[in-house]
């Protein structure tokens, strides 16, 4: 049997019946080289934004499954037109939309979980020589409902879909190079990252996600999907975020990734550390507020100081929960910052070298950059920063870790 | 149990956010009349030409099976903006496509006929309080693949769902204020028709086809299903398409209608009328040419001559075929005209009143207007002339049988 592949196309890949037609001509010649092709597709580009447009002129309350149920025909148009244009050049297709595949979710309108991709139906088209075009970031619940599934719903489509088909691959073009060593449009010389591994390409979050969203790298995670990651205008070599290989281990760190979405809060002086800390994230957790990186340290004086960050949106009401609950207490300091970024070095190699950290502190205190707070994962340091030197900070750390340089 | 009415509204209806907007205060405004109600509608004005246009970008033969997956989403899409609108003002409602409800079809693409409409989602969501939103124009393949019906498709998914939910009655709003005794741009001084019985609506053609469908007319007659037809844009009073009424045969002619599509074929002297009739309606029949008046005479000297009419756009084809046909037989003479109009003359009194016929003839003969064929029906008599004269001839037919005035 002939390898299967997944592709999937995002909205400007698909944005014009130009760019639609060059999609085709690259599943066409893809075709042509003997593989079984499975193609998710993105609603052309604007048209989901559009039909929001139409919604809400009827009132900023949007019925959320009926916003479902229209913005769901925007990746059904889109999977019909490629079909239509692959039946044009004589190339057998069908197209499905998540219901006929089916595509099972719960009912979680607007950000439905994947529950299951049944593979029979794709799976017996394909094996009648056709290729089978699905569209993106939808499903159905079992009473046959239409859900979608959030922002980049249809990367996630993509990889539950060669998971389902136990594909060899998935295949994700966008209008990005790749996933890079830090951002390009902060460091000049950030480099193209040929392979990563599942673990880093989570952990680089900001670099990540503006490539691939990361529900879609944890399930490929889970099944071990290779993804490959590129442009769909240009026949660039991309990105493969794939499990963990032996040699990734010789870079230590794979890229520098920048968060500029949170806000800090400082507590100085607390005399209860573990009932102060047990009271306030509850308070937090209650209201969905997600606290990011935690730090706390002890003062000369037996108090304790904590410092934590949140995203700024939630800012202004965890400062109004904190204030509640400190607000009979002497000495307690509260003290915010809006506005931090928090620069992290990820590389599996951390695991085995010792000292990134280190060299990490040392380069930012060179530039004179103080560290608010500090938090680690195994591949991962992030240290959080006055939002003002975040660009200065991933250069320097870029240079430090030698990232423009090819790997050797 | 509130009666249970289906209200279908058309493309220029919804073609627009303020004319949904005044769709759903209309629907809003009849719910809380206490009635029970499920609305059909067509895609928003001009979305399904949109979409037809960019599918054949990519060639002239555009998938069929395909290019219905595409069609659909524009009533799938209105569908749910109608239902968001609803939700907006805080009415309950909840929308479907064809599939959803679900609505059985065979596997015509772009001109499927409807095999069932199962009533008992749409009930269950009715009984709970809620008006139902159903995309006109589609349904699907026992396989689940999307199909639509042909245009007018949606006055059509109205009818058959008023059908399986036993609804007391369809109303179709539309762009015109109802069916009229003459074509108003041509005869101003017709009028509106305020009850037509199905059978008369069928006949009227011409005159019918520009307000509703004709399969929908067949199908309220199977199920008896009153339907209502008017304006969305006023309060008109519309014209109420229903069974036979003892006082319909009053009124002995209903309308006078007009068809513009024919062309007309005349074949001089032929000497074996069975044979050449049968070799020539079957070839015409094998390429699915439809003929439409026939009419045969005798000529003195014992030969036949023979006219009929066939859709105007199949005259190259089918003049070529008589000639093929013919070309070894001596004397026989094919004669053409490419632009032929029928009048027709339509009323249930005719079954009753005799000398309608002569009446009809009478006035055109009267204009100067020659009959080249003429058929009947038992409500209709139809006659073929020379387009040229068709206004003429409706205007002179409907001073005739005084349609101008009010029945009594």
């Amino acid at each position: 049997m002939s390898s299967l592949i997944v592709q999937k196309f995002g909205g400007t890949s698909v944005g014009s019946i130009e760019r639609i037609s060059k999609v085709v001509e690259r599943v066409a010649s893809r075709a042509r080289k003997g593989h079984r092709l499975a193609i998710v597709v993105s609603a052309m580009a604007g048209e989901t934004d559009r039909m929001i447009g139409l919604a809400k002129q009827f009132g900023a309350e949007v019925n959320r499954r009926e916003l479902d149920a229209l913005l769901a025909t925007g990746e059904q148009a889109c999977a019909a037109l490629i079909s239509i244009a692959l039946s044009a050049k004589g190339i057998a297709s069908i197209s499905f939309q998540g219901g006929q595949v089916p595509i099972r979710t719960d009912s979680n309108f607007g950000n439905a979980s994947i529950q299951s991709v049944a593979p029979q139906h794709v799976l017996r088209h394909l094996d009648e020589g056709k290729i089978v075009i699905v569209a993106g970031y939808q499903g159905v619940t079992d009473g046959n409902e239409i859900t979608t599934l959030g922002r980049g719903g249809s990367d996630l489509t993509a990889v539950a879909l060669a998971a389902a088909l136990d594909a060899e691959q998935c295949e994700i073009y966008t209008d990005v190079s790749g996933v890079f060593t830090a951002d390009p449009q902060v460091c000049s010389d950030a480099r193209l990252i040929r392979k990563i591994s599942y673990d880093e390409m989570l952990e680089l979050a900001s670099l990540g996600a503006k490539v691939l969203q990361a529900r879609s790298v944890q399930l490929a995670k889970r099944y071990m999907i290779p993804i490959w990651v590129g442009s769909s205008f240009e026949d660039a070599e991309g990105t493969w975020v794939t499990k963990e290989e032996l040699t990734m281990e010789g870079t230590v760190v794979s890229g520098i990734s920048c968060d500029r979405k949170d806000a800090k809060i400082s507590l100085r002086h607390l005399p209860d550390p573990i009932q102060s800390m047990t009271q306030l994230f509850s308070a937090l957790a209650d209201i969905q507020v997600v606290v990011d990186v935690i730090v706390q340290d002890k003062t000369t004086d037996g108090k304790t100081n904590l410092t934590f960050t949140i995203p700024r949106e939630n800012l202004h009401t965890a400062l109004k929960i904190a204030q509640q609950i400190f607000k009979g207490i002497p000495d307690v300091e509260i003290i915010s910052e809006e506005k931090v970024a928090k620069i992290s070095a990820v590389g599996l190699g951390m695991r085995t070298h010792s000292g990134v950290a280190a060299k990490m502190f040392q380069c930012l205190a060179r530039e004179g950059i103080e560290v608010w707070a500090v938090s680690t994962s195994e591949i991962k340091i992030s240290c959080v920063i006055d939002e003002r030197y975040a660009e200065l900070a991933v250069r320097a750390l870029h240079d430090q870790f030698g990232l423009a340089k090819e790997p050797h």
